[in-house]
């Protein structure tokens, strides 16, 4: 931790800031310029965490040095991790696909597009039994009994399948049907779910918030990983910028950044990034360019009718094209589809 | 609701969009330019949202001419709704100011603390008994026993008291000790959580989330108030922009705006939005200036060992110097405090 | 400044780092903790501007100490400026309006506004003459006819007058009409048309650019000043979030911040930050509450005939009512009007 | 253009938005809800512009129907353009790359890069004679001395050559010396400078403004093209967001939402939107991959001891690498390079 002390200061405020950290049992270095004072707390930085630096008399800044992750981070941990979902190998060589309709309508519509992602390359089934809408009047999802029609769409299929989680209460619930659980993105920083989904143990797929640093993104893993559970795929899904072409911005270069930064997978949603299906295509060639282990898209039989974010949806057959397009550009950056 | 069609569609694909409508209840009115037809449903917007009508071919873009929200709107009700806390008159003439410390740390601290503000104007308490901690390894609150010395800080002082709530499972300990329940920016579009405290009846305190825009604001109170529960203050606390010199960049011009838009009461929490005490007077002045009907500020008394937020924490000498400021703001504006 | 080198750097890589900071001519402090590896360079660190520290291998990050801007910044001036422009004195204790409209159009309006805004209390006209347009077939303003216009106004009422200046080869032509010389926000960093308005000695009005950060904002007031001329007033508008409710979101926090950065007036234009006359009142109102020394508004004796930003100008009669309740808070943070 | 009319709006407030519109001679359509008056102007919505409608009494909202660009719009121009810059065919099936340093330095560095850029595949060589910089104590660029540099490397190496015009009084000796002329991000909406480029006639890159929206981009696009010069390519650089992990965050959508909307090329400078070497390549990637005609990459024989953007800048060597990727990814998508 950094310590820039004010101009102004006195050697007797100086005093009491060095103290402090001492007192937090962390070493001091000082270093006196012509303009400033600065001080260099060395040592266990979270420690730190408890006194209120910036509040101190006489200090004019506070920049820490440590990350505030650690399990997460590829300093703790050199190689990326691979995460195995019932065969289905998530941050290997294979790049992976995750596709199917925003929520679960019916058991024949669900079973008819599972059938068709996986005969273009899908791996894994997804669909929403818990709906987040903006609006309490909005269709909220089957619940329960959404779970049951995506259980039946695996044995149908073999696909393994996710779902969102987006309440403490239901987690066992959850976790007894689907072998990924999903946090959405409005409850990145939902920390009593992230904590209830580490206890679970089940593979967990984390969207970044839609104002998400990327350091605030780790941490909402750190407090999955901090549970136990370390088979975490990141999805980044777009932020929120003054843009409104398109209804957000797919933050791209959040791939490579994490890929320096933390071990676990990352994924690129790019149907909730873009929100119209036209573009889904072309981000989805970018997200496999970039070096992304995986995508998430929305897939619908019948886009026109779906119950939420029909437009955003592809057919079955624009799917397809999709995956074929993917295929090619993975090859060229040495990846198998 | 607006749809304008993309020039090139023949009239066979306009029929479609206009059958869609109608199937929904709505009637349909067409007018053709030279360069784009548009059609107008007039009618229940809301009939439309289960129609997918940006997904439909042909259609270039829609927008509608409804509020989405209802119950919460200035239409709905004309005149502003007073909420009363225990004989704390909100959203009346009267300038309410909620102060305290950021997290409940210890009966005697938050007994001092309260007694101070109370001295220099504040009528109800703040306290944080369960914390929304970014990290996993910061202190996350006293909990159950946080709530506790709230309730003797309000026997001590005859203070009402708000407390946030993070999980759905403490709503009815949460409920059976304050008398304002705290929603907190990160969990504004935790939809589950907004329906339980709507249930429960109580007032509720509705923080602005970091990147919500004023219409998903008022849709999440819409949420609380669509369970019978209206009685809603809006807090405004700052939004997040690419400005780093504050933690957040409080968006003030929110005050008005939403006194436009609904009859809700509005207050503004300077010390989240800055997240410097040296800024949270001039912003607290600004508050009562704007026609925002109260505040919600941080006072510790020994911000330096604050557990939480010391930074931008204010000590009751400097707070009583603030409430002097803004007492003069307030008669300035015709409200008294 | 502070250089973070890897945690895998080898001895080499540090000394060639230091061998740089050396050579540049700053002296160097090292602190090898557990974890990190910190360089202090102490001394003049604009002398690294040249040096690319951040290319360099093994660093991995490079923290400014000092603040780029001088001769703008407080500590280069402890107390406040006062800038006389004809006799009005701005950072004074008098609060100052400047008002009129967003373009000259014709003589007789021009001059009617002047009178009217005098009546009600501003102190100087502002009117519009070289116009920028986002698009090239929109009214570009009456140029230099326009500038004459202001001279006959400024004639008539005593009012000095402010106009902005978009070309370096208008800057002569401009300066021998105008008291005050305004930079628009699009070009904040025109770095050649600040160097020419520095070079002017003229006052200057420097908008903030719409995603310029407040170190950016006294960086290009900074240019100004190295020219020799300290003339200059800031004036916030608006900086551009995701929020569409209103046209921009007023910064109104950068006021208290700027106020402590520097010893130049700042402004503020809350017709710009919101784009609708009806929210301009409460955000004046909230301006001279939040400290800054000063108001620009748009103010059109007929908005809805207006060749430009009728929707956020005020009549005369409303801008009356605006002074009213500006003259009230002002007299409560003990300003003058 | 649709205006919708406040709902307590009378009969007379209605007709009077009627007659506005109906003397700017467009036709009127009227829609009657039962909550909401709605008009359609019906014609050439540009004649509008000179009637401030939002300033209207009981207009509630105007929403334009039509895009405010033409010349550069696709309906306007179905066929994407292809510009020839001295043979290299831009928005073409080949992929273009220009490369070179941010600032032009000596002879031998530049013609040595030139070299090199050459040899690993880039087609066009950029380097800044004048440079615009955040701080005025930073190197300013060699000016006219450093275009003679450029002309030199054109000379040695047969790569045209392109440098960025930042002041309107420069236009005529840098269209003498390059074969494109850059328009900086910072100038994007230096209108004065877009016009002068326009008249000049020379093939014009054209870099997105930090905080431009797509609309606003090809409304300066349009400026230029409204003096008669289409050759205009179009470079998205990064917007700036909240995130600071990255220098901008680079809005990869922009190039398909830009492809549907103009038939103009798109480059993309991933240089600059991330501010970091390490990221450069997986953009670069990224880039071919969602559909880009280019890119723009810094590069620099000696990134550590460059005058300017040395952390973002390549060495030759790792350029190299990059093109080779770049090949593969292009060849599966169907392009050359």
């Amino acid at each position: 931790m950094i310590i820039v002390i004010k101009r102004e200061a006195t050697q007797e405020i100086i005093d009491h800031v060095i103290e402090k950290i001492k007192g937090a049992g962390l070493a001091v270095h000082i270093s006196k310029g012509k303009e400033r004072t600065i001080i260099g707390a060395i040592g266990d930085e979270s420690r730190l965490a408890s006194i209120s630096l910036e509040a101190l008399p006489g200090v004019e800044s506070v920049m820490p040095i440590m990350k505030p992750y650690k399990l997460v981070s590829r300093e703790f941990r050199k190689e990326s991790s691979v995460i195995d979902v019932e065969g289905v190998r998530i941050g290997d060589t294979a790049f992976q696909v995750i596709a199917g309709p925003c929520s679960v309508e019916s058991k024949e519509s669900l079973i008819d597009c599972a059938r068709k992602v996986k005969e273009s390359g899908a791996r894994i089934l997804r669909g929403g039994a818990f709906k987040p809408r903006t609006s309490p009047y909005d269709f909220q999802g089957l619940g329960v009994e959404g779970l049951k029609l995506l259980a039946e769409a695996k044995k149908a299929t073999g696909l393994p399948i996710i779902s969102e989680l987006m309440d403490p209460r239901d987690t066992e619930i959850v976790c007894e049907y689907v072998d990924i659980v999903q946090i959405g993105a409005r409850n990145m920083q939902n920390f009593r779910l992230l904590t209830e989904v580490g206890k679970s143990g089940k593979p967990v797929l984390l969207k970044r918030g839609l104002s998400a640093t990327i350091k605030e993104f780790l941490m909402s893993a750190e407090y999955i990983a901090a549970q136990g559970n370390t088979q975490i795929i990141l999805c980044e899904r777009g932020i929120r910028t003054f843009e409104t072409a398109t209804r957000n911005t797919l933050d791209i270069s959040a791939v490579p950044v994490l890929k320096e930064e933390t071990h676990l997978p990352v994924f690129i949603d790019p149907s909730h990034a873009v929100g119209r299906w036209g573009l889904v295509t072309p981000l989805a060639r970018a997200a496999v360019a970039v070096g992304a282990d995986g995508l998430m898209i929305e897939v619908h039989p019948d886009p026109e009718n779906a119950l939420c974010d029909g437009a955003q949806s592809l057919k079955p057959t624009k799917f397809a094209r999709l995956m074929d397009e993917v295929r090619k550009v993975a090859a060229s950056v040495g990846r198998t589809l």
